[in-house]
């Protein structure tokens, strides 16, 4: 491994004293006020400094007119002034002190212009040891144990948690932070880099595989700066914990698309497949997936799962269940004989089958049958991970037909507490996957039912996912990190 | 191709007399009620005769003792009683005159015992060409056009449209007729066979090969009665009609699971695969994706889509699209310089690239721009469809900001008019992807408002999927099937 990171990054991710240049002083909505306004909704509890040569106050706050007239020092700087402006404005942050900036304006190389260039190189000479540059063409940095948050981001979560993510791309970072939200991934720290003039990938890598916050590294990748010393940085990281990379730009349109984004270079997807599992680095094909992955690396315990039960209804699922586990190199064994009686014993029939897959029969079995089977199918040695298919929309035609809320009788507090119990008891995991084919204007109800159920696994450390497919494709790659590095 | 099939399909569809044995005399909830209240709920216009031994009343319609006491005759019936009494109602129903019946009782030959082979045997044996059976251990069939509904679908679309759907799997006929509902698939006819001890698959393509209500085929198969009869329908059809075929059990799990579920042999995914091929029917990977490619051919013209605009912001979906694009063999095509140069003029500055993919910088470019962008991508005379992908999910965080609901200032409906006015001008089609990456507990609006987007771009004609992969992989399969079949 190189030498450490040149940077204050505790200074940087944690500012006690940050400038945001570039507010509205007259009332109106840009980068600098959004980001402003995002920060203070987050609960930043630093000092924040606004500037803008008009002076005045925004949200409270006086304005400085110019950096070097705010009062003291500072730790961090975003910058969201035009693009002629900018290095001017670094410039009078590095005299300030500060151990770094995030220049959130776009305009630069990825304009294609001589102009843009030019502009880019100044701002590049301008870092330094002591002044580490973010972007420039990038949202900034979201950290909830700090309150710094990026572009547009007053509704992130305020919870810190064991991912990271890294991206070129702006609209990737607030897409992956927002995806958190819900999906129950919960964030050290996100970093758009854009254009990535300084710091960029391998630092930042070099930084997280050290970070105590984190636990996993996600990265959206367009190009990388210096080959060698992103390698180095890749394998270093994903030998201390699992990293996970969407490489996008890997096609003649994705490249073009790549190049007027974050003027980088796409590069083709064998190479890059072949660099990735060289550094045993996990690679996904889209942002959804990469998302998923993280939510298993984050809720799995540290190990390959290579056998699993699957328990649900009904019968199709089973079968897509079974289908979907060998395209991911993942075994369904059968249960033996006995085990099956006695779980066929608790089961509906006809309708039901124990063989493993289990098919419940229908939708409606009670939460505690339910646990009952998982717990069964628990003492099957081979057996090293559950997964629970529970399709809770169903209820929604059982409360037509009642004539109440969705909400009030689908079980699922009571299953995920039943299943909650069954994780304790016999050490097994369960991933649970929570279908909807229920998604039109008429059924908002399943939606929120579906995301207070979600809430309620995921609250009891249980993940969740929206498909067989998906639950079994996010272990597979849980299953390639740890087959990897399977400890001394 | 063979005889024509000897089956009544008229009356079995279009009942006027429908006989529904097995109801609940005493106001419980069977699977006979069910169906009962759930075609009444649908409008079924017929005559409904309920059976139970022990007479009585029930939705204020008398019910028969038995069937034989059911006055004059019958069309068509649905067996809900228990599977020791499945052979005599069928044969009181041959009797009756009926042209067939569907028996929804499981408990046949998927319980794997001689006694549960021996009853399904009773049962084919009563089929003849006069009376045929669907079923046993099915869900019946759905017919928005007559009224009739399988179970449990009390809240179906009403609306008739050009899909027909097979399945022996009634969990899977009822998901995807729900997945129907929101996502804008309007049924001709949706059938699921179960156990198919007399129709299935090849008899039912047959059909739907003529039906002149039908214009795509979807099929989900657990395995098949007889392998030729089965490929020369397949092959006939397809000649006639996009079919879309989902195999399930493919994998050892899969066909542990398949024979518990119908009695079903799964067969080799490579065989499968080179069977469909051979016939020119289109294979798809899971229900989700069967969906997708059914609405690409519902609302389609009938033609390969090679070339295509891709416009929407920002830059990593521009990326994705590229890359997503040429994994499905569709070329996004750059621009000529004067058309760029044009369409650049009406873009935000900076951060916008009109190279095609087309980055139009940020989600809140209005819909009259993104029309003129459209329009002037579509005089590239390579570019035969347009993807329009929008994140108007990003309103949520303007709606906050301002103090307002998302549904007040996400402009879909604007859009959607602006976007059916291009292609109505163009005589280009555009796909629609609208991403959500706001699905949590505190964004039900942002569900909301898709919801009301989604119905917004389909009421016009314009398909809407919710990612670029997936609106670009559906259409890859239209330009399959008609790479196949292009005419004399």
């Amino acid at each position: 491994m190189g030498t450490p990171p040149a940077a204050d990054f505790e200074r940087i991710f944690h500012p006690k004293r940050l400038a945001i240049v570039g507010v509205s002083a007259d009332g109106g909505y840009g980068f600098g006020s959004g980001i402003l306004s995002a920060c203070r909704a987050m609960g930043f509890e630093g000092e924040i400094f606004p500037v803008n040569p008009k002076g005045g106050t925004i949200d409270g706050l006086p304005i400085s007119r110019s950096i070097d007239e705010i009062p003291g020092g500072l730790d961090f700087a975003v910058i969201t002034v035009p693009a002629s402006a900018v290095p001017g404005a670094l410039e009078a942050c590095r005299r300030k002190g500060a151990a770094g900036a995030e220049v959130v304006t776009a305009g630069f190389s990825e304009l294609g212009t001589a102009e843009g260039r030019a502009l880019e190189e100044r701002v590049r000479a301008i870092a330094s040891e002591d002044f580490r540059i973010l972007g420039p063409n990038c949202f900034g940095i979201y950290c909830p144990s700090s309150g710094v948050t990026l572009l547009p981001g007053p509704d992130l979560s305020r919870e810190s948690g064991p991912v990271a993510f890294l991206a070129q791309s702006g609209g990737m970072a607030i897409d992956f932070a927002n995806a958190g939200n819900w999906l129950g991934l919960r964030f050290s720290k996100v970093v758009s880099y854009g254009n990535g003039v300084d710091l960029r990938e391998d630092e930042l890598l070099r930084y997280l595989a050290d970070d105590e916050e984190t636990g996993v590294i996600a990265a959206y990748l367009e190009g990388v700066g210096d080959g060698g010393a992103f390698f180095e940085a890749l394998e270093t990281a994903a030998a201390r914990k699992p990293v996970v990379v969407l490489k996008g730009g890997t096609s003649e349109a994705g490249r073009r698309a790549a190049i007027g984004h974050t003027a980088s270079m796409g590069g083709s997807r064998q190479i890059w497949s072949g660099v990735l599992r060289q550094a045993h680095a996990v690679e996904v094909g889209d942002i959804d997936e990469l998302a998923r992955v993280c939510l298993a690396f984050s809720y799995l315990p540290a190990r390959r799962f290579t056998a699993v039960s699957c328990v649900g209804g009904g019968g199709a699922l089973a079968v897509a269940a079974g289908d979907a586990a060998e395209q991911h190199g993942i075994e369904i064994p059968a249960l033996a004989g006995e085990l099956r009686s006695r779980i066929e014993a608790i089961l509906p029939r006809p309708g039901s089958s124990a063989a493993n897959p289990i098919d419940v029969a229908n939708p409606f079995v009670p939460p505690e049958t339910l646990a009952a089977v998982l717990r069964l199918a628990a003492e099957d040695e081979r057996i090293e991970l559950q997964v629970l298919v529970s399709l809770l929309y169903h209820y929604k035609s059982q409360a037509l037909t009642l004539g109440v809320r969705v909400t009030e009788i689908a079980p699922f507090e009571e299953l995920a507490s039943a299943v909650a119990g069954v994780v304790r008891d016999t050490g097994k995991p369960v991933v649970v996957v929570l279908p909807n084919q229920k998604r039109g204007r008429d059924d908002l109800d399943v939606v929120e039912m579906l995301a207070d159920a979600r809430r309620a696994f995921l609250e009891r450390g249980l993940p969740v996912f929206d498909g067989i497919g998906e639950a079994l494709g996010a272990i597979s790659r849980v299953n390639q990190y740890h087959g990897w590095h399977r400890g001394p």
